[in-house]
């Protein structure tokens, strides 16, 4: 019984993705859900690819946060649009919270919804939220063993993005366990070594974008 | 009724965790819940407690891991007993994990145990595993907007560890805004400012971990 309520609730938000994802087809927008643990960069990333986009690519942010509104005013200077939704202690974005965003957001014009999920490496694995494409983020300081650790949020992922590469020198990091830990769960998606304080990756990550999003995902 | 099965649910748990604070406290154990996101150090820190406390004072790891054993391999080196729990997904601990964690342990001759959460800046905050009291790790390179972004992690705790304080020149972080954000959930805890890595702020750590336990709470 315990068992059928679980599933019916996965069920209940897979078929909400479903119906955004048809939603943001229609608009001819490619969305992404990008998520990671908390600190690895996702703010930053996004504050430095919407303006690498160009204005004729324009982007929307859907944010998740447990409480504050940081990460969307930081973000509100540089996106057309962005939404904030407050998990309030959810560990993770559901289907339907980015349903009620979609409905807030103008989609006319706009090329990318990058939603960023609740920093967090398990709770967001397991919800579709009608993305076409998942990002799994994660940093040099958080050490080289967690893909091993958190499989379930890279399984998944289209890309990976191995952030603040510039610290390699300074911290004891072996980035060939990272891609060892891959190669036994996610051998299709491309990793790129990105440091968005010093830019480096940034045009990889752009170019990645502009490619899946002309590839007809959205 | 979905509102009372959550509550059984957690009534439950802080019944088995009163009962776990029952049978640490008989033995004259010290038991410590640490918190933080994935990769602030935690494991690091004990590694480097465990040695630091001396060989009067013995310790016992109980480590929780969604999928892999390497946190308990790590530890397994350096501490008198290490039991893993690995959570299949779970994204905290429960007290009943811990109560089954316990029952495997030799308690006689311990004078600390040390409960290593699941890497997760929101589930385990809201449950109890009968710890005497909890730690909340932060680490620099995750950004100084932590405490406002995760405030039911730091609320409760005890005592606050910022970790890799030595990258804190390389790193654009404001240590003041973390002590801002800190004075409006908790000032009552102390915060050590520590690198693992350094040394720095191991010793008022362990000094911290001797008042606690000599205070007599184990």
């Amino acid at each position: 019984m315990k068992i059928n309520v679980v599933k019916s609730v996965l069920e209940a938000n897979d078929a909400v993705a479903q119906a955004n994802r048809g939603r943001l087809d229609a608009a001819g927008i490619l969305a992404l859900n990008v998520t990671s643990a908390p600190g690895s960069g996702k703010t930053s990333l996004l504050e430095a690819t919407i303006p690498a986009l160009g204005e004729a690519l324009a982007s929307a942010v859907i944010v998740g946060d447990l409480q504050t509104t940081r990460d969307a005013e930081r973000l509100g200077r540089l996106a057309a649009q962005v939404t904030q939704i407050n998990t309030e202690g959810g560990c993770h974005l559901s289907a339907a919270q980015v349903a009620e965003a979609l409905a807030g957001l103008d989609l006319a014009d706009l090329a990318f919804v990058f939603i960023e999920n609740v920093g967090n490496m398990v709770c967001p694995a397991g919800f579709d939220l009608g993305e076409h494409a998942r990002v799994a983020m994660l940093s040099v300081p958080e050490g080289d063993d967690k893909v091993a650790k958190y499989p379930t949020l890279f399984q998944p992922a289209d890309a990976i993005v191995l952030n603040k590469i510039d610290l390699i020198g300074v911290l004891d990091y072996d980035t060939s366990r990272v891609y060892d830990d891959l190669s036994k769960v996610n051998t299709s998606a491309p990793v790129i070594e990105m440091s968005v304080k010093t830019g480096q990756g940034l045009s990889e990550w752009t170019d990645w974008l502009r490619a899946r999003r002309g590839a007809g995902a959205g």
